[in-house]
């Protein structure tokens, strides 16, 4: 099959009632799927679900059958309300018990003494999992198969995904351009239409915005082919130099 | 049946490619969870879909089925993009035609001879659809049964949240209290599991912070019962004065 042709998919499940509840604003969405697309993934759907066990495990089995990867956040921590490990054993029929390297990595990671109870369940995973180093705060995450895990605390997924660069195998990456323009949707709606039309290997996107006493509209051309995107800017180019809109800097 | 028995769920449906590539940072999430809190709507799952009609019509009519209520926001303007409008009618097997208010309002906002092609899409929805006034915009949300259809731009969705606020009908609304402590999720969650064990009418979250030199842990009580969190406190207070763990202001 040729690369090219290649579609490599992702789906994003965040776990965790601070979510669902408003109390956290998430921003894991927006960096998974701008650190996915780097290796040529694409995320398709994203969905937010409370800390239940029936609903992980069928959320995760759902997803896991209908994209290439499942990326999981939040749930692996040492509390009660950290379940994420175990359900996901239940999900793959896994036994959920003590992984020897990260029972290994914990235990060095503490002072004698402090390796207690809490901190242990931090250990606890799905037989044969893979794990996920955290450099940052010790306590791995895993992967089983193509569903992987990660924290919640956004700084500390961060720093994780680095040792994640060479597992993930994606497509092409979507290349991307924007242009900002001083004008609003309904101006221009029509033709666009017009060029998304004849333009089928490029996704137009329109977004107003208004921002610091600003207003306008952010055209973002998606593709994995450059030369498409050029091709689709020029004549969009042309539609606003007809029309006299003005480009500005946002 | 007594209204404290009654839980009133709903979901929220964002579409839109532009939070899946995370070029957009969601806020709509934690705007709606918190406002249907108050009207005692207990949000019960989010999906982040593309804008592709399939998807949006399977999306729609599985959450509409499972959920008391559907918030959906973005694809509502007038570009080749937004598609909302048209992807619900077919999932309500209605026929996708003008409004008749929302074309009168829109005619009014704009200026003789500006309401044009691109203007008048926003008119349409499906046959039947009740409006959702936008007092910032002009251009209406519009609600069919349970499914309600918000613009994406936060600011405009939050002003006409309003309007809703007599037409939804939630049950109790979730109270909490949160503990902000200067310690680490492990040295208190066996204690946190036996409290959790026989406070079952109270959902105890656990959350990590790491903000401006701070470290600690939030714990959030939740339940629709204020003596129920108020016991449930007194324990947890009794719980740091005996490991000595100091409260602090985030």
């Amino acid at each position: 099959m040729n690369k090219k042709s290649i579609q490599v998919t992702a789906s994003i499940l965040i776990i965790g009632n601070e979510i669902l509840s408003g109390r956290t604003q998430d921003v894991n969405i927006a960096t998974l799927s701008k650190w996915l697309n780097t290796l040529g993934v694409k995320t398709k759907e994203v969905r937010v679900i409370p800390d239940i066990e029936d609903t992980i495990i069928e959320t995760v089995n759902n997803l896991r059958n209908n994209f290439n990867y499942v990326f999981t956040t939040g749930g692996i921590g040492p509390t009660h309300d950290d379940i994420t490990a175990e359900s996901i054993s239940k999900a793959f029929n896994a036994s959920y018990e003590f992984h020897k390297d990260a029972f290994k990595i914990l235990e060095e990671y503490y002072l004698p003494g402090e390796f207690n109870e809490g901190r242990q369940k931090m250990a606890k995973m799905p037989a044969d999992a893979n794990l996920i180093l955290n450099p940052s705060s010790g306590a791995p995450g895993f992967f089983i198969e193509n569903v992987f895990c990660l924290p919640g605390v956004p700084l500390i997924l961060q720093s994780m995904l680095g040792g994640l660069k060479h597992v993930i195998v994606g497509g092409n990456p979507t290349l991307s351009d924007t242009i900002n323009l001083k004008t609003v949707e309904s101006e221009i709606a029509k033709s666009l239409t017009k060029i998304q039309n004849h333009n089928n290997e490029v996704e137009i996107g329109s977004y107003p915005f208004f921002k610091a006493g600003k207003l306008g509209v952010s055209i973002v051309l998606r593709s994995e082919n450059q030369k498409k995107i050029n091709e689709c800017k020029t004549e969009i180019l042309n539609l606003i130099s007809k029309k006299k809109i003005k480009i500005i800097k946002k």
